[in-house]
């Protein structure tokens, strides 16, 4: 029960009714005996600076958790950003520092590694085909490029985002073949959907996977509905999948030793 | 448990770790199958402006609930104030319109007297000695004087509120005796504290209650603690006494109506 003592983190998003931090947060905090709640806040990209600027005054926030469509706008609003989300070029987090000050960091990546891992799936050595550039993609490409993938292929509508992405990668990962490219089912082992496509019933696949390669994986992003179209596709092929929901659980654990709770499960 | 779709509102003062709206609210919520929940939001009377701009924002935001010091600052952030609030100079709660406008009212004194109403005791022909012309003690009197009293003397250590309380009161209820007098014991029959003394375990009484008339009641805004060193001090004289609890039950089911909530117990 929230009561006036209860510290409050909030997740920034546009839409926001389908966003799962609040339920996931919610039942670890009341597992921990934790006094502490998450709040859903949507806003749309033109308020963003004038919300965030509110956010920051209120003096029992403990964080912020940033959502679509506002991952990239946010790092404009840290001031310290940490090295993940200055690679990525977005941040999910934002914490007060106890002076004034807010520093940000992007968990997404380690989310989605630690959704395979949880699977006994390794991104060691594999053949990366990503759609989406956006915050979350770019995430879950550093994520990959750090668990050990041999090469990851980026596809965008906006070219220049994909560019962009293939570029921090190059330089951050030297070993690694990054190219702006779309997907190659005869090649790639592993697919991920980091587009928005698949949160609404009538959005079209993210890419028809017709063609795709025995014991390639196949990812997606989208908590809600908790089995997109891109993941049911895959499991009629048979594919093993890694959903939103595995990615967000990975997530958890380490959003909250950055907000300064102990969620381990 | 709060979801992604859960209505939320907000309850903003400085300090609110002892409000206990969030808890009466959410046990009516629950208790109702209403899928919202109250969150306490610190801000110091420095910041309030910046962060009720950001919270206007909110596109799933239900209202706005005001408790000390901000009640009078608020009034200056609606574009509408109904009757009550414009007469006390203060607001308790505000609500979007949904074409970008808010509208506020004051609630408290409502919530007085119907704590009053559920003991059996009424404020019919009684003489009141008001301490503190804050936006509670305004909104008790405005509220006394609807159901009733016949005169309100109000004292405050800042003489000017409680002059300009005095003439509020003269104007809109020609038949009270209204003016600014500290409490006389020996014919006052309703004392009501409505300063923050007593908040604090430190604080001194907020008047010496040695010469209370038999049957006089005495008020007090505070919740926490639930009986406050003024109502401990009533209770040994055998008064009856009006809490800030039960002042704080008889707002909910008038808020709630205001927000568009049935929270009738």
């Amino acid at each position: 029960m929230i009561s006036g003592a209860t510290r409050i983190l909030v997740i920034v998003g546009d839409p926001i009714a389908k966003v799962r931090s609040p339920e996931t947060f919610g039942r670890r905090f009341a597992a921990k005996g934790i006094d502490a709640a998450i709040i859903p806040v949507e806003v749309s990209a033109a308020d963003l600076r004038v919300v965030v600027d509110g956010l920051k005054r209120w003096r029992n926030l403990a964080g912020i958790v940033v959502t679509m469509p506002h991952k990239e706008a946010m790092l404009g609003f840290a001031d310290e950003v940490f090295e993940t989300g200055r690679l990525v070029g977005a941040v999910n987090a934002l914490r007060p520092t106890g002076d004034g000050g807010w520093q940000a960091d992007m968990f997404d990546g380690i989310g989605f590694v630690g959704g395979m891992t949880a699977q006994g799936l390794s991104a060691q050595g594999r053949r990366v085909a990503l759609l989406g550039a956006g915050g979350a993609g770019s995430a879950i490409a550093v994520g990959l490029a750090r668990a050990g993938a041999a090469a990851v292929c980026v596809h965008d509508l906006d070219a220049r985002k994909a560019e962009r992405l293939v570029s921090a990668l190059q330089r951050a990962f030297p070993q690694l073949q990054a190219r702006v490219a779309p997907p190659d089912l005869a090649r790639d082992d592993l697919l991920v959907n980091a587009t928005p496509l698949g949160m609404q019933e009538t959005d079209p696949l993210p890419w028809d996977l017709a063609g795709l390669r025995p014991g390639a994986i196949v990812g997606d992003v989208t908590t809600k509905p908790d089995t997109p179209p891109f993941i049911a596709a895959a499991e009629r092929l048979g594919a093993p999948v890694v959903r939103g929901r595995d990615m967000h659980e990975g997530q958890i654990r380490a959003l909250g030793e950055f907000f300064g709770f102990d969620l381990a499960a």
